[in-house]
């Protein structure tokens, strides 16, 4: 039983997957995933988290010419550390039934059959949601422009594994729209449908 | 308790609907609606189930200069019979819990707080549930064509409503991919889920 949560920014999708697992009694992989990630290449874990399909496209671009430059010996790094969390992820999976946030481990557990969800919401839910928490020095403004640019990496580092996109209803079993919803009500719901789904 | 069901042709959602209202104690509301209003206007349920925006959309267009055309009488027929539908689907909705399979009932509805369920499946597991049921003349290219064209009168058909688009995930609660799965084994989890959601 391998469930995958792939989501939007403020969804509420990393806490819905977080209760999920606890529901059911398996451990959640999200920030440990990163973590193991960072050590293993000596990163910081905000690094690992956010690289983008910017840092690695430089990674494929022929570097004749460019042998002195050193963004090529980072962005290797970055393609490398991508690597190291597939292996991470799998590994993990091996381990038994669990739950993933994010990092694409619907693609990269395909041959595993997991249950992929995609958990979405009205960009007027997630701003909502956000300024729940909103930090220092934030606004709307500013929460709307890293909620867009979170979503479009997501999308990008998606396209270097695989043709069915991020966020389209195609590429998952289940979207579940978050809008107007608190997280809590709708965990009973997901949990039947999750066990419903494994008992087939 | 009333949900409604979006569905793309071929994906068994007119299958999932009946037979979560069936596992619900609940009335299923699909072809009674259109014999309803076919009824009413002296129409075949043939010609109700099909109307598409391009025959309404001459009702909107001016009728200068084409008043004598034969056509305008017909799609101004068409459009009363999109009204009288929208009546009698709210007349039902007022009769108690009920599933409504189509006919934008999630729109017509909206003050009823309906969970509306978009159900769909790749091109090729739709493709596949449509030959099970292959009718004398019919190839697979004849079906493709058959699907798209009824999936593209539905969006069009949607759009006069509403401008939340038909088949885009966040005009809906909770998308359901039935590819690869039989119906019956999705109908535990969706009927769980839907307890769930009016338990709240």
């Amino acid at each position: 039983m391998i469930i995958t949560i792939g989501r939007e920014f403020g969804s509420g999708g990393k806490e819905l997957g977080r209760k999920l697992a606890a529901r059911l009694g398996v451990p959640c992989y999200d920030k440990e995933v990163i973590a193991e990630v960072a050590k293993r290449h000596n990163m910081t874990e905000d690094y690992v988290d956010n690289i983008s399909l910017r840092d690695l496209r430089i990674t494929f671009t022929p570097t004749v010419g460019k042998s002195f430059d050193s963004p090529i010996y980072f962005n290797t790094n970055a393609s490398q550390a991508l690597v190291s969390q597939q292996e991470i992820i799998k590994k993990l999976a091996e381990e038994g039934d669990c739950v993933f946030i994010g990092r694409s481990a619907d693609i990269i557990l395909r041959d595993k059959n997991p249950l992929n969800l995609f958990i979405y919401a009205s960009e007027e839910a997630k701003l909502a949601r956000c300024l729940e928490n909103i930090r220092e020095g934030e606004t709307e403004k500013t929460i709307l422009k890293h909620m867009r640019k979170i979503d479009r990496d997501r999308a990008g580092t998606r396209s270097i594994l695989c043709d069915n996109r991020w966020g389209d209803k195609e590429s998952y079993h289940l979207c579940v729209n978050t809008s107007g919803k608190d997280i809590d009500a709708l965990i009973p719901g997901l949990v039947a449908y999750i066990k419903a789904w494994f008992a087939e």
